[in-house]
């Protein structure tokens, strides 16, 4: 199987599985335990904390939280970050979010929704005019996970912070950690990272929090996580995830070249006749949404999938609900008939160029077969 | 090393590990993903909350929601349960709920506490008289973590629904699937589990809800678990939690009478003269607790860590609170001093009668000693 659903979840890197395997069955203790097999735990847990923080992040200024996934960070900051006054997003957010501040909308609080560009960023004009004294948190993705579309968060935040020093800034960067190169700056309160995007395995996430801020927990109980986190500690799943994400930020430039590389490949190799491109080239190159005009897109999926190439249509996250079409990819102003037929291909470093090449094969053969019975 | 924390977390079970490590490299997909392989992991965590259900409880009248720890069920549990009105809970229970209802007690619902028995169980008359129309949910711990005492939550929660039919009624699980006998009655609502308990891995936890009520859910976003709890699942965590269940319910009655010889071998070997016992005859044999009286608890711990053996003082998840004295050893009537010295004991089937012998030997000794220096 040829695998281009990398930004719905990574194959874990069987080297960092490895090397953290030791935390099931041996070193298996409560990390909260007073004796020294738990306490070394809670020490090896801190140095997580701080090995993962400090890729992207200053240690004197933010602390690290681990979470179950990606979307427990995000709920963690909308519910305990979005409580007063109004809520600023986009419409180009992860369901994690979307459907939190959607809840919250519930409960009473104003939720703004800012309009995306056509590549699927965010509109700046359309966010900043919606920010005023009472917003209290803003919440943009960093890459957005059906387009690629990268959001200068630095910038924004800071524009952000000139109309609403108060408000939070927040940012879901789940598909930007360990793909492309940042650091959090001065103007972001909090960000929420994945394991399972890069090379990390299902059940862990964290939520990075500026250091300065009092944000209240989310899940109440023993007081793990300096109190923000309750829950026994899932060592393993930490393990994992501190490997991966200290092998990814090891050679990121030399992975972010190789995906460019076959980013452009792809992109060279579809039928212009029966493909047009979403992701526009400036996009993250881990992610290249297309579009099938015609052809549905989830038709596609199964046929490849039967070919030996699995794909996605849009966020694996949003396939559980009824719409038909993607929320992302109707706020770039994309129209329902060409919505229909978008499909999400997303690479991993581990992807070669000959399996790009069997990949752009088979998508144009099947697209090309469809039309052709339809003519 | 002995290790005899067990109900801080277990060792996990390695058959059941290499069971499910399948799940890590190979069977790695989104189990949200459209795609075949996808769908079937989907497919498959649906057996597998079907499975560990039908273990306690009749499947056409309760559903099973996966979460990422017991803590996260309770606090589902609480927070979603616990709106309006008053909660009515014990103070014999686990932080998960302890500091859940603090928070909801912050937020301006009114929280009443039932007074324990000496044995940590719930007193029942106390409970009844805090229960009124107003009441919305009412949380018992089923086996108190750190005595051990079963409260009867089938009759209990009958009683409960006689004074209020509208209430909920919640049950921390977490000491007790997998180790004792029973099955969900009519009148309880809410059930919360744990996979690390039982042989599973850390990370991985799950509340049983009854079909008919309509719970929110705790973590919105992509619509997992049937909309109630949002994020990529932990396919790995869970399937060690489906086999590690369905071991231990294959053979519970064997594993009970195991556990019982265990705890009755410890009982009989630990010098009466040091030590006082707190759980009574009665409790769930997997807990022992006791009281070196005027040695120091985390004293005896340390040094019988020294010694080859592991034990616990109380909760695990209480060890990083700043509290010297146990609430729940403390509500039971314990005085201070007594309370200084508590040891809980807590047992594996895993563990055999040369493991017992061994550890009253080196408790007994560190004891005496302690006691001999201070004579």
């Amino acid at each position: 199987m040829i695998y281009l659903d990398n930004a719905a979840t990574t194959k874990p890197d069987s080297e960092c599985v490895k090397a953290a395997e030791k935390y099931i069955l041996s070193e298996f203790y409560n990390p909260s335990a007073l004796y020294a097999e738990g306490y070394n735990l809670q020490l090896e847990l801190k140095e997580s904390r701080r090995k993962i923080l400090s890729l992207i992040a200053d240690e004197n200024n933010f602390s690290l939280t681990f979470t179950s996934s990606g979307t427990e960070a995000d709920n963690h900051a909308i519910f305990c970050g979005g409580k007063r006054g109004n809520v600023v997003t986009t419409l180009g957010e992860h369901s994690a979010i979307y459907s939190a501040v959607t809840e919250l909308k519930q409960r009473g609080t104003e939720v703004r929704f800012a309009e995306l560009n056509s590549d699927g960023s965010v509109n700046i004009e359309s966010l900043l005019s919606l920010i005023d004294e009472k917003t209290s948190i803003v919440s943009i993705i960093h890459v957005n996970n059906e387009t690629g579309a990268v959001n200068d968060i630095a910038a924004i935040s800071a524009a952000v912070k000139a109309k609403n020093k108060n408000a939070l800034f927040h940012s879901d960067g789940v598909q930007a950690f360990g793909k492309i190169a940042f650091k959090l700056s001065k103007d972001i309160d909090l960000y929420s990272i994945s394991a399972h995007k890069i090379g990390g395995i299902k059940g862990c996430g964290a939520l990075i929090k500026r250091k300065s801020l009092a944000l209240k927990p989310f899940i109440y109980g023993g007081g793990q996580e300096q109190g923000l986190r309750s829950g026994t500690e899932n060592v393993f799943g930490i393990k994992c995830f501190e490997f991966a994400a200290i092998k990814r930020y090891s050679v990121l430039n030399e992975c972010l070249e190789k995906v460019k590389k076959l980013n452009k490949d792809m992109r060279s190799r579809l039928d212009k006749s029966l493909f047009s491109f979403i992701s526009v080239e400036n996009a993250s190159p881990y992610i290249l949404s297309v579009a099938a005009n015609g052809v549905r897109g989830e038709t596609i999926l199964h046929e490849a999938d039967d070919a030996g190439l699995i794909i996605g249509t849009g966020s694996a996250c949003s396939s559980n609900k009824k719409n038909r079409y993607s929320r992302i990819i109707l706020s770039c102003g994309i129209d329902e008939n060409t919505a229909d037929g978008v499909l999400r291909i997303s690479f991993s470093p581990e992807n070669t160029l000959s399996e790009i090449e069997k990949a752009t094969e088979i998508l144009n053969r099947i697209v090309k077969n469809k039309k052709d019975i339809m003519a």
